[in-house]
């Protein structure tokens, strides 16, 4: 992805006020795959190696500008929306002194990927030098979109939909607003864009009928709808994500996982998924998962901040958080927990069991119902669990304790202090017996039940 | 939804036996949306403020009346099936008197929406005060549908696909068989209708063509072919219940709530979802939920009859069953349930716990593993917890028991007496260790193992 | 579905690489439905009762001789690739002898129906005995298949894309590779098939126009285009894996359950499904399954290997493994495992609960997160429950263990000794409460926290 290049600044538009969103957030820091929009389109920009990127917001500077400032590019401020054009032209003086080329993305536009992008750019430095790169797209219903006309990829008009005449209009070539352009030429062309029309906005596109003026060609290139799909509203942004997850699960089955039922299955951004990896129906992926080749995750999982290593089985109902790290072969069973764990090679830990802040050696066995009790109210304690280990059922391991290797914990055990290994361990009530005491006790319910009590 | 209009009354049809469902359940109590179909469109003609509702029953009455009598509505008996017009007529004793419109709907029909209903009515009632306003569609394969010529609005002759010519059965309005018809109207049109056809049966359609016989024109209206669907099969009833989800999940982000995977959530007929509400993939709700601005619904959640506080976070894999009531910004994690049970502002319970018939005040933290024993066989008894409580992993709590502001429960504890505010009660076995134990133990399992005892 | 036919054998091919599936698994152990393609074929011919089965294999045939050989079938080898001629060519010496029809099939084409194999072969014994029966199909994109030309149906020509003129690739009948033809025929032709083109392989389909050459007609019959779909890649075994699905869907429905969300239902090659049986979304099967009429399996449930008999509820979040039986009118609830468990009529298993190897009564009734410890590490044990019991909240039962019937266990008991009927079992520590204790405590805890410790 990183070829000999020209310099290149990237701007994104993030001025609107995203209305139909009816949201507080931000629009462009609505996740998709689990990350802001914007996210993805500074981390595409930034695989490019983007000389600088620079965010153009309007209201709710406050909630977006940490986001930018974190992934290294700046926030320029348009106060009032007076158009693409206007909004453009705030990046300027954060790239005073910038020569290279710009690419103007829109933070409501975030699928376009870095490829296409090289090309506007690469395009525009082609044998015949446009003036401005523009990316077009074809619609299954160009509606309102502007028009572009053009001969072979040399523009010859880019018309507003409302100014089209009807043949204009059967042009199926759309403007995306996606554009390249050199940045000396972007800060001359704007400054001679008026906004004598309807709307009195400054408009971005019309500096490539200014550059045609000066005798200088702009060209067009073609990208797939769904890549310059915009987000307006919540049922766009699940659109936008329908599309991003669609294409991560058929990367994944390319790879060569096995995906039982594809379209249940919901990825996060930087997902990994090995080879010969098996994913159940109905598996959910947060942020920061790894999974190695040849495990298998069963249905109803839910996995995020966590490494599965190869020939693990996890699942069905296996929630793994943050932290979680599953050993090779070991497996994680139904209605189970783990929170900053290490299951050991070939652990296991199958049933309503809940592990937090535990180390668990390779081989233990945990229990159905083990509960690692880590947290008193104020801090959080680790439970350190002993190669080949057992942990009977229905136990609680109140930390920090530790478990020595090969102990067994007996079933139904309280533990609080720490167990040597090879050593069993026991910590529960005597069982005592009241004969026929079930009896009395269903007469007397019964007759309270009865009575009302 | 509630304008001036005529007084009307909804007659609907019910009788069909429903064969092709295989179910021993009445057809139009089959639900959508977790509830019967017919109970949809009586909740439909109740917002129009029905004068009265008629629901025609043939076999099943005994299932169907119940559903009827709640919501207001007599049942009529239509013995033998002898077509549309023999069973509307069936209700003209239940409607003596009535002297207001009727509309003709059907107990499998029953996405009709009230403003498609309101227009039907009011358009009886237009200038040029039409006999009869019939619903039409247009399917996406007219196929055997009835056909509908019409000039404009006005109806010139409807006929059964059989019945009709070529060119008739190029025309792509069909009829829905819904209608609109002054009681008057209805009656006497209903006492002309004949049944000499092939199946000997009493078309209500034909009063269109009777009244036109009298010179009074009726006129079409045309709805949205899903709104028409009917409901014959089981594959049907999943199509329809498709189409419900669709609208109802297309509403829910259009007023603001982030739905991850749309496709993947289930809604109940009532949700009630709030402004900045995020529903993550895999979520289902059943009847009675409410759920305010900012809530948070992870994954592989179920919630029904309960309401959920703006800020709290509930699942992956949390049950909220009916009286459940999430406080603000309260959190119910994975493995979780909680049934009559109010958990107070901030409260916490995070992993694998049950709390039934249970009151958690404000800021509690309820360990992993945590069982309310609310019931003994017999009677429910209520836990509270105090505000500030700390409940300690995998402790049951006996009910009747109360725990005091504060106070904190040891891990591992059964708790059957009430603690004070600010005590700490522990109940549990003390904690012996026998070394070397394990060794023993495994020699002799494995010696066991090998003899195959 | 065994009607009078002449004897007829398969022959599967599966010697292709599978590269595109980048796998370690052969690409016909690939599962639909949780069953490997070629046991989906090897089950579809042997209800036509085929007198033999031969797969040919190229690499991997350790992989797969076990599936073959457990099915009653052999294994041939293609040791180069050759071409399909040479494949089916393979297969010839372990058919030695057998003197029926033949009939070739794809082990990565593994949806195709008896009722069309039995069509093939019945027509190769038309009234004009065609020397072969071709399977065909219209697929949406005819793109690179071959074309069958075809007067009526009787073959005219067979032409692989790249040599077909422009008006014979617009033909839209393909060759789907599957025929039926007499052993003699077949073997007799391959000999003369030769391998005079470009990639220097031997083609099946030549046996066609050699049989026309010999002034024999061969006859196309058509398939729907799904039923042919091979599997090359994830993808398209996850494509296949949704035909099958849909089939399946449609299938349970037509016989009278309800699934409110079809889509979200994932079945096993082998589940049975009952009338008036409710489906929630997202349920999952697993192989070995049987639900009896009137069921309700609700949302986010998992089942495999086990029975549900009538009126029983279960779930949401259950999971019914391997051995799971359950009783008429019983409840599973939520969070809840079955393992080679009996959970008798009526008896009620609610809520975070794992019975492994138990027996629980009738009418019993298992607290919330009871667990039963069947397991030490090295042996399993049972846990049998009497009718009627009634087992307190967070309970574990440490097998072999007898609960009697009727007999009560307290709430967070561990139970080892054998209980008898109707007894109560309690076997806890005793409360203590420490007066004042959560001050100090968190008075110290806050001070550690301050101080960082």
């Amino acid at each position: 992805m990183t070829r000999t290049r020209s310099p290149f600044a990237a701007v994104i538009l993030a001025a609107g006020k995203g209305t139909r969103m009816k949201s507080d957030l931000h629009k462009v820091l609505h996740p998709i795959a689990g990350r802001p929009m914007l996210a993805h389109l500074m981390a595409t920009v930034a695989t490019l190696n983007a000389a600088a990127t620079v965010v153009v917001v309007g209201s709710g500077r406050e909630q977006v500008e940490p986001l930018v400032t974190k992934a290294g590019g700046r926030v320029a401020v348009q106060a009032h929306q007076m158009g693409t054009g206007h909004a453009v032209q705030q990046a300027e003086a954060a790239l005073e002194g910038f020569t290279g080329d710009v690419i103007v993305l829109y933070g409501d536009v975030p699928l376009v990927t870095a490829e296409t992008i090289a090309k506007l750019l690469d395009r525009l430095h082609g044998a015949d030098e446009p003036a401005v790169a523009v990316l077009g797209f074809r619609p299954d219903e160009p509606g309102a979109y502007g028009r572009i006309l053009a001969d072979g990829d040399v523009i010859r008009r880019m018309v507003e939909y409302k100014d089209a005449s009807t043949s204009e209009r059967s042009v199926t070539l759309c403007n995306s607003g996606l554009l390249a352009v050199r940045a000396a030429d972007l800060w001359a062309l704007l400054a001679r864009v008026g906004n004598d029309n309807a709307a009195g906005e400054y408009y971005l596109p019309d500096i490539v009928m200014l550059a045609a003026a000066d005798g200088r060609a702009s060209v067009v290139i073609e990208a797939e709808a769904w890549e310059v799909a915009g987000v307006n509203s919540r049922a766009e942004l699940a659109g936008v994500e329908q599309v991003w997850q669609q294409r991560r699960r058929a990367r994944s089955m390319a790879e060569g996982a096995t995906l039982t039922a594809p379209e249940t299955v919901w990825f996060a951004h930087d997902t990994i998924v090995g080879r010969d990896v098996t994913i159940e129906p109905h598996v959910v992926f947060g942020p920061g998962v790894r999974i190695a080749d040849g495990v298998t995750l069963r249905a109803f999982s839910h996995i995020e901040g966590a490494s599965v290593e190869r020939g693990a089985i996890v699942g069905p109902y296996a929630r793994l958080r943050p932290g979680a790290e599953v050993g090779e072969g070991a497996h994680v069973g139904n209605f189970v927990e783990l929170k900053a764990t290490r299951l050991g090679k070939g652990a296991k830990a199958n049933h309503l069991t809940y592990l937090g802040d535990a180390d668990v050696g390779p081989g233990a066995n945990i229990g159905a119902g083990t509960i690692t009790c880590n947290y008193d109210g104020y801090g959080k304690y680790r439970t350190l669990i002993g190669a080949g280990a057992f942990i009977g059922s229905n136990s609680a391991l109140v930390a920090p304790v530790a478990i020595g290797d090969r102990a067994i914990v007996a079933a139904g055990s309280v533990i609080t202090r720490d167990v040597d290994d090879d050593a069993l361990a026991i910590a529960r009530g005597r069982q005592e017996a009241k004969r026929g005491w079930a009896v009395d006790f269903r007469a007397v319910a019964a007759e309270k039940k009865r009575s009302g009590g």
